[in-house]
């Protein structure tokens, strides 16, 4: 495609992306497809020649929309929300564009050092504390930065050893609360110690945020067993219902038995941009690491997951490999960062560009709109379901999640549940609380307005 | 960013993109940027109110573009390519647009079933065996996919046991040739194994290829031992000269012993798009994963790894978890795909698009003459240095990639290249051959003409 094809054409998709946005309401939320539908659309075999770009947009409209679940929709409250923004396209546009893969400083200085630099700016906008400072990495996702955490963290309880004997170095456990994310246990599985190293947290019931006597307790019992606590994860936000560990007492738990604290803000984290919300901050001072998602719910579209180390020492004594073909003078200076030996991948794309886009467009101040937005319109739908007598809450909902059930019962609930979403009107998910079932109602993207959680709620209690 | 403000904003990016191809000659390939330099041409603190996106694209230009190394660059020589093409970035800027998260084949059944049927193109077109069809998955790299097949194997080789277990649950061991990319050892600590259970395989010096006979011994003094040979990663087209490891007589060898068999064809797999270049599948139908990547040479933005498994059982038995919050009808009737349990991360960008636009726009044909000619210009090159007697080859060049050293030693080949990468008309870098300094010649982008070569060749002799 020579450049002035990939002009026209690219000013298509531009206005391809605008009208989709402009018709966003139009669609249904849920895809209605069948397994199966797409594929059976689609021709069997490659073509034999190339065709024009206007195939593949028609195509798009035809075979592939339908099979689309807008993350975009104003009426998309499953799951987390997964943010993208006009800036943030446009940034990941020119990542694409300039091709640079920056996996050492020296091959593209400005994607390392910018990289380095919107963290910084991003640890300024949380009120994140001073030890992160230009300890800051892009990874994808908020499941690659528990894993290359626990690396870290196993790295430093076998002081060192990891690197030639792995875990055979020791018997090492892991710990986090029962409403963690899955990331935790897949992360024991993928670093080699299998999920019988991990132990689950009890959470009180009525937070739903981990019990420090019990992570206590645990430690303690693998401690006298002559176990090494190595690893323990506390959730800020956790994904059924955005509860909120103890962060505090579990750095100091963690710390007199030597095991390496990570934080898991991966949705609630980038909320701090409200001086209001800091609170979730309490005791991130003493944490070795920390993960919160841009991705999620500030603006930046996937995959932004936005972490950093206390001490990069053990991360880059896990990952650190310099075979020849890598070697150079920069490098061996020590004066620079090489971010691939912050990650698995080999290979990273010029990320930073998006995120640098994003806090420049909407400033300090339009982040801490467009979180206060959703805050507060989470808080009116809460309100209205305490007022209903039908419904219940479940657990506190000081952020955009609000979590509640009818108090019919579980199979009234995820019957609403899967009424409203084959609606096509709105999406949203369920999880179990205190081993009931119960719905989450998660606003997060940037389209949502007062109207479309009042039409949410208006066919929920219908 | 309104729907109008991004057709604006975003018309203005997409003619920086074709502008910047216009004039990437234009640019010093290696950027001359010293360390700190980017960053501090950047304001210490974010922005308290949102600036104009044009400010973005001028400190583009300004702060960004001097330490930008330009992989596009028709003289870049380095590494391998990351090659991108209009069709790609637009398709990649279409799923930024959707903002889609394709973990589950119900929060997006067009993403996953896209995904499905473009790798089986993919298939197709590259002559890879039947049995990989319907089980191709895009991951980020070739080191996430070392690191899955990696998993996949020690769950097949402890009957399951490393689920819970991990790798206690025996000592596995790893074997790879010296030549391959330090994947294999990342994958090695990462999964917990540690560095000491990679076995590394003699090359024939020759040609650089893993001697089987090595295997086979290495092999079996593990097995004697008592130890459990688990996993044997083939290379098809090393980083450092493009060997190709002898797959066929790997897998005799990996089956006789129940190791599993990954091959690694990152850079060199897509090249078996042209039917006289398929003899680099010789043996692939016998192994247990495969994996090349269109981000490398085949027109197909950063990152984008196509990843087969013969047998998608104990992949899912490494990675499957699902917590109560993913629990889906769709995902519970067995009919689907959920990709998230194919890899690390759980969340996943519609990466498939890009590819799709690719094959689309090229289709067969176009594929292989990008392919074609820079396997030409790459065989005319070293026809030169062969002619040249101050210059001798070091290692076979079948495909785009051309090793060779001056016969003066390693301290003056090691000098031109420094002299020449600084001088910002071309980019290469170097490796060790057989012990000494040979400097690696790879033809990758869509841009290099004849006349880019030439002058590479001009700067490298006088």
């Amino acid at each position: 495609m020579t450049p002035d094809e990939f002009r026209k054409h690219g000013h298509r998709v531009v206005d391809w992306i605008a009208d989709y946005y402009e018709q966003l309401e139009t669609f249904p939320v849920l895809s209605q497809s069948a397994p199966g539908s797409i594929r059976a659309a689609l021709p069997a075999a490659p073509p034999e020649q190339g065709e024009p770009f206007d195939a593949v947009l028609r195509d798009l409209d035809d075979v592939i929309m339908p099979g689309i679940t807008h993350w975009q929709h104003p009426s998309f409250f499953a799951y987390f929300p997964a943010n993208a923004s006009g800036p943030a396209i446009l940034g990941d546009l020119l990542a694409s564009g300039l091709g640079v893969q920056g996996m050492l400083w020296a091959t593209s200085p400005a994607a390392t050092e910018l990289e380095t630099h919107v963290l910084d700016w991003l640890r300024e906008l949380l009120g994140l504390p001073e030890r992160f400072r230009g300890n800051g990495v892009i990874q994808h996702t908020a499941s690659d930065a528990v894993l290359v955490a626990l690396l870290a963290a196993l790295h430093r309880a076998s002081g060192g050893r990891t690197e030639h004997d792995g875990v055979h170095s020791g018997r090492f456990t892991v710990y986090t609360s029962t409403q963690t994310h899955s990331a935790a246990e897949k992360a024991c599985r993928v670093a080699g110690l299998g999920s019988d190293a991990l132990r689950k947290i009890d959470v009180d019931p009525g937070t739903q945020a981990a019990r420090p006597e019990h992570l206590r307790a645990l430690i303690e019992a693998d401690v006298a067993a002559g176990l090494t606590p190595a690893f323990v994860v506390a959730s800020v936000g956790t994904t059924g219902t955005g509860a909120v560990d103890p962060v505090r007492e579990f750095a100091e738990i963690a710390h007199e038995h030597g095991a390496w604290l990570h934080v898991d803000a991966a949705w609630a984290g980038v909320a701090t941009v409200c001086p209001e919300l800091r609170w979730l901050n309490d005791g991130v001072e003493l944490v070795d690491s920390y993960g919160t998602n841009p991705h999620k719910w500030l603006l930046t579209n996937f995959d932004c997951d936005a972490f950093w180390v206390a001490d990069r020492a053990a991360l880059l004594g896990a990952l650190s490999i310099l075979p020849e073909f890598l070697r150079n003078a920069a490098t061996e200076s020590g004066a620079v960062i090489d971010y691939r030996d912050w990650h698995v991948p080999l290979g990273r794309r010029f990320r930073a560009l998006k995120l640098w886009a994003v806090i420049r467009w909407y400033g300090a101040e339009g982040l801490r709109a467009h979180i206060r937005e959703h805050v507060e319109l989470a808080q009116e739908f809460a309100s209205w379901v305490a007022a209903d007598e039908r419904f219940e809450l479940v657990a506190p909902h000081p952020l955009s999640l609000v979590t509640f059930r009818l108090r019919a019962g579980d199979d009234a609930t995820r019957a609403l549940m899967e009424r409203v979403n084959a609606s096509g009107q709105l999406y949203l998910t369920h999880t179990a609380v205190n081993g009931a079932v119960a719905l989450r109602f998660a606003i997060g993207s940037p389209q949502t307005q007062r109207r479309h959680v009042e039409a949410a709620w208006a066919a929920l209690r219908s």
